[in-house]
């Protein structure tokens, strides 16, 4: 029997079609996953694995994805880093961030089997109903991560993080590395549970000039992708807002580059210049158009993708209020194309 | 009398140094325009010349820039077209925005002299006051202010704005024009008061991909751009988040174009791809670190930019905690690169 057709596109082989999931598959714009929600916290929901696991399927039966992705959220790790999160209606939320270099006698050493036993258990009962979908683990990258240690919420100018970084640049790098570190572990905890890919979500990294990227963000995140690779399963890094430096980011050395909407998905390959796989890059936006429209684009983006190691999926996690119907007309798009 | 080093540079040609202003120069960051603010709202000091003008001359006062910028806001535009403006601690509030086709009929003609005659008075009162130093008029680019017209309000995922644009194209375009030509006039009415450069602020429109820009946002600005360089002023467009897109981007048709922090100014000069001025770009959150990270950045800057057409700049606005004295090691250091 082959491979996965999303795995055999993830090792850059050629495909028959693009394989399809797309970010935040499992989440509020489907009626199922509201209902669940209604009944437990966002974390209540993440450290229940028949939940979380329920919740991953939801879209899989629903729309015949050719991925799941494991539901969690990028703070998991954090927490179990020693960092305490609070997770609120405005978002998630750090009591006492890390702002100054003392405060890294906080950050602990990361103890995956005992911290996040949830997460592993998700992912065993997930590989038991999931069949022949492969599953993806996940986990922020180490910049994206540290954003949060740092702004102790999700930032809108990333001024403490830069200015933690200026200022001190050798605590922010032992920082980063901690990061790395606790999340290597955590996605290798994930593989042996029975994760087969892994995606490294770099929300956050678009804010950082091209030189701070190769100084402060690459090195860790390279050590990480290629730790993570060597336990067997292929790497997507998503670095979102980030195709402005396309041209740097191979160096990352990941088996498949996410591409946000900003860039067509040929302009954003030829970019990277290595002969990695893609996947995006559908602007969420498109799914509250008419049906038409995202035929038209979904059309496009099969067809740019070309045929050898493209994923098809959007280009960001897709928005709660999104309608089922526009994600029923993505999917028969992208099939029929 | 040679014209003053900021306009030269804007004309493309070789200067003796780098001329340099900041953006948001006017703002929170000084004592003497907290102040001032102390005793008037927000919209009070944009609609008081005196005061206006006052808060425009402080930077200039302190640290001897090479340009002023006219105090003012995005939305006086968008008001004078008949929409409710409010100005609230939370930001910008429109109680009723463009939702729908048929709220195009409440978008009226703009009347530059009627509406916006507090704008002029300041640029009249400021150009009686600041001797050989330039002074830039400036307003928001039609996608930026019809953002804040479809969202009312600074949006976070631009879903209003897209979904209008997918759902009614036609109205959307409708829109933009509309918003271009209410723009040009009161840029022309800023050039006819005094101002001796433009920029066009597109603050938001690294949200949009590259085939939304070039159909939608690209027809509107360049006509902008290209009535407004008719007065006889040199025009700066400023596309933030934008450099993903800069090869297109000089379709605009601008003398300068703003280039954020995200990439190297020369490598956003090359990508341009014709010998227009650059203006840009270090990173505001330097200004949060050590006086030599400034200085090391800074001259980075002025050395990438080169000698022809180059406008040195931060890559977005000021941050209101930025330490005064970080302003004065960046123009000293600015100096003396």
């Amino acid at each position: 029997m082959p491979a996965p057709l999303f795995l055999r596109a993830c090792r850059g082989e050629v495909t028959e079609r693009a394989p399809i999931w797309v970010m935040r598959q499992a989440g509020r714009y489907l009626p199922e996953y509201r209902r669940v929600r209604a009944g437990v916290s966002f974390l209540e929901l993440c450290k229940t694995p028949k939940l979380a696991a329920e919740v991953t399927l939801q879209p899989i039966q629903r729309f015949g994805f050719d991925a799941a992705i494991l539901f969690s959220d990028l703070l998991v790790p954090l927490e179990a880093m020693g960092l305490e999160v609070q997770f609120t209606e405005q978002g998630p939320r750090l009591p006492e961030p890390v702002r100054a270099p003392a405060d890294l006698r906080r950050v602990g050493r990361f103890d995956a089997a005992s911290k996040t036993g949830f997460v592993m258990e998700t992912i065993r009962v997930l590989r038991g109903q999931l069949g022949d979908t492969p599953l993806i683990g996940f986990a922020g990258a180490p910049f994206t991560v540290a954003t949060y240690a740092i702004e102790g919420r999700t930032a809108k100018s990333f001024t403490e993080t830069k200015g933690f970084f200026y200022r001190h640049p050798v605590e922010a790098r032992q920082l980063l590395g901690l990061i790395a570190e606790a999340t290597r572990d955590y996605l290798r905890a994930q593989v042996r549970a029975g994760a087969q890919a892994i995606q490294i979500f770099d929300s956050w990294v678009g804010v950082v000039s091209a030189d701070d990227w190769e100084s402060f963000v690459l090195p860790p995140t390279a050590a990480l992708v290629s730790e993570v690779r060597a336990a067997g399963v292929p790497v997507i890094y998503f670095a979102n807002g980030a195709t402005t430096i396309f041209e740097r980011i191979a160096r990352v050395g990941a088996d498949v580059y996410g591409v946000d909407w900003r860039l067509p998905i040929d302009e954003a390959r030829a970019r990277l210049g290595v002969p990695a796989a893609v996947q995006g890059n559908l602007d969420p936006s498109v799914l509250l158009g008419p049906a038409s429209e995202i035929q038209r684009r979904a059309t496009e983006i099969v067809r740019r993708g070309g045929k050898r190691g493209h994923v098809f999926n959007l280009g960001h996690g897709i928005y709660p209020e999104t309608p089922v119907e526009s994600v029923e007309a993505l999917v028969a798009a992208v099939r029929a194309a």
